[in-house]
């Protein structure tokens, strides 16, 4: 019990982690950060594709690093008899296998999760892929512009003069990585009140569709396309996006009250009594005009004085922030979502914090991404009894 | 143990649900979709405010019937005496309370963590806010637009010639509530064994930024900022969107092997050859030339085609699809991403399906979204003991 409140509130839960890249190491990553035991496995001499992924720090892959920590790494040739073998010894003792191979692959290792259960019918298999292993796209390829593409979200995003347009970061990936997380400890409740293992199985397009549920009524509903409106909101009006001076704001004074307020906030207590913008629905109407008056007031102002004159005011707003900005912010400090941390090879390195705030067992940053290979004598003599000189010959064999 | 099965993997587990609109309440949906008791706290003649959120259907709100599902509905007035007392009295028989107030609201109601661990220590506490519930931002109004704004989200999502693009769902919100459902299912595990409860505190700011974890580093590492440059990636080419004869086609021919798959899906072996596109370094130099070739092919080609080409020729590609093309597709039929069910109300009403695909326990609908204080009789009666006289006396009261 009392390693139970060292790591974290996973502390003790075992997960074999084939997955490579981004979907599936950041699933994985999360549990890790909540201090399960994830045991990356790598292919011998190659490793996941994404150790090769810029930016990198004194040669180290600054993806990786983010991705990869608090996991311990071990390489297998899951393709050798021997390798098979450990591997379904190690598949005994462990409570989740997570993969994101395209459908198939693990079943003609002989990993499938039909084959896993017989071995070990508490496993819970998580399998994050493109399509998902059901459907007739199940073995089409899914990186993640696919899954943005094929779910939706690239054609409401964008502008009226612009064609469908991707996030600017892998957000089918992310979803579909924290789908998994999510179905993942909730299978994991189960197991422990029946003893029962079962199969996770998250697809990118699927994950992509889900986080649209509020978009897709317009057409389910009204039969209507919701079409690219920049910044702006089809249901009120003003939620946009504004010039200032030296960069942007995003405001939301979506109702009566707050458009009231925003008014007296920019010193334009006339438009609270035009009829111009009276409801939202004249505000709808009239957007463009009011665009207009908003930029009059905020377009030569500095992005920080007019978003501290809207929100001492009471008005919902923000600085459309770069990255850099988001990464000095105090507020970001404060939440500690940026994280130094020491790695051996990159040395100081600045990696992105958990998002997943827990006050009795916060996350923990415990050890850098592994060097490949770095934990096979700790692991395989603790999983599989090796003893250092069997691991040797292993890996002469071509084995780890 | 029969009633495990039945409902799913969070079957038993008991929540307590005074959450409103999207980030709060997608989150108990996730958790009610795989079996959870969740009870939605509404107040007396007023309800969610998205009741009242466009589109609907026979007057029911397609917004709140999506993410409402599987919930039971009871109304209780928390500022009066009586309410306080009843909802204290729930919090000894429950597993969770999850909310998404702006932090300071619950300690006002006598709500806090702190006041109610006191009477379940093993009360799991999810609150869901912009900024969380510490740092200087936490009292600022969280919407999803002020939040996709200030994690950095929008400034790498659009175009070269557009400013910093919000994307097209309230994906902020998606992000929070899907991290709050990571975090109290870790916690929940914990709470199991352990028997101590926590809090979760999850900020939408936060949940953007961890999502943006591998473009960061090109700030981090390399102290440069990224641009927006619409659908290309910056790490390789061709990953791009191009226009067809009826649509779009987003491509991802990552590496050399797929790059050369390509050319040959279209008809371009001499491009296999060309020193223009030798390597992704040679590719990224030339990528609008590279475009025009490809667009000179798929530019005049229906979509379907096109997509059907690259595949088959083992390339990585999809159409950009509108929404009622991603409704209609057989492969989300086949994943039951769209699920036909009865509202009594609103009649044959379909939802979004859950994303969450587990194979011992999938997921049900079993009950539509609730009519306000619809389950008063039963919830109160089954939690608190009270009969139908005396719930109807606090109903006559404002109580409930």
């Amino acid at each position: 019990m009392m390693d139970q409140l060292k790591n974290g509130a996973l502390c003790g839960v075992k997960i074999l982690d084939l997955t490579r890249v981004l979907a599936g190491p950041v699933c994985t990553m999360m549990l890790a950060d909540m201090g399960a035991d994830v045991i990356k496995i790598e292919i011998p001499g190659k490793g996941d594709d994404s150790r090769a992924f810029s930016p990198f720090q004194n040669g180290e892959s600054a993806y990786f690093m983010n991705l990869n920590r608090n996991k311990k790494g071990i390489t297998l040739n899951m393709k050798a008899p021997e390798g098979k073998k450990v591997f379904l010894e190690m598949v005994k003792k462990a409570d989740m296998v997570v993969e994101n191979f395209r459908p198939g692959v693990m079943d003609r290792f002989g990993f499938g999760y039909e084959e896993l259960k017989k071995i070990n019918p508490g496993i819970i298999y998580g399998a994050v892929s493109g399509f998902g292993h059901t459907g007739p796209y199940s073995q089409r390829p899914g990186y993640d512009a696919i899954g943005q593409a094929m779910s939706g979200l690239m054609s409401t995003t964008g502008w009226p003069e612009t064609i469908g347009t991707r996030i600017g970061t892998p957000m089918a990936d992310y979803l579909a990585g924290q789908s998994a997380a999510i179905a993942l400890l909730a299978a994991l409740h189960y197991r422990e009140k029946t003893g029962e293992g079962q199969k996770v199985d998250i697809g990118l397009m699927d994950a992509g569709i889900a986080s649209m549920q509020v978009i897709q009524p317009y057409y389910l509903v009204e039969g209507r396309l919701p079409q690219r409106i920049g910044n702006r909101y089809e249901s009120n009006y003003p939620t946009d996006g504004f010039p200032t001076k030296d960069g942007q704001i995003m405001v939301s004074a979506a109702n009566d009250k707050l458009w009231r307020a925003m008014c007296r906030a920019m010193g334009r207590e006339d438009l609270e009594i035009s009829e111009k913008t009276a409801t939202n629905k004249e505000r709808l109407q009239n957007w463009q005009w009011i665009r207009e008056q908003i930029i009059n007031w905020c377009g030569d102002m500095p992005t920080a004085e007019a978003v501290e004159a809207l929100l001492e005011g009471g008005v919902p707003a923000a600085p459309i922030n770069n990255i850099e900005q988001v990464v000095n912010d105090p507020h970001t400090k404060a939440r500690e979502m940026f994280v130094e941390t020491e790695h051996p090879k990159a040395g100081k390195f600045t990696m992105t914090g958990s998002q997943l705030k827990l006050s009795r067992t916060p996350v923990t940053y415990r050890t850098p991404a592994p060097a490949l290979g770095q934990d096979n004598e700790a692991v395989y003599g603790e999983w599989v009894n090796m003893t250092p000189e069997e691991i040797a010959a292993y890996k002469e064999k071509g084995v780890f």
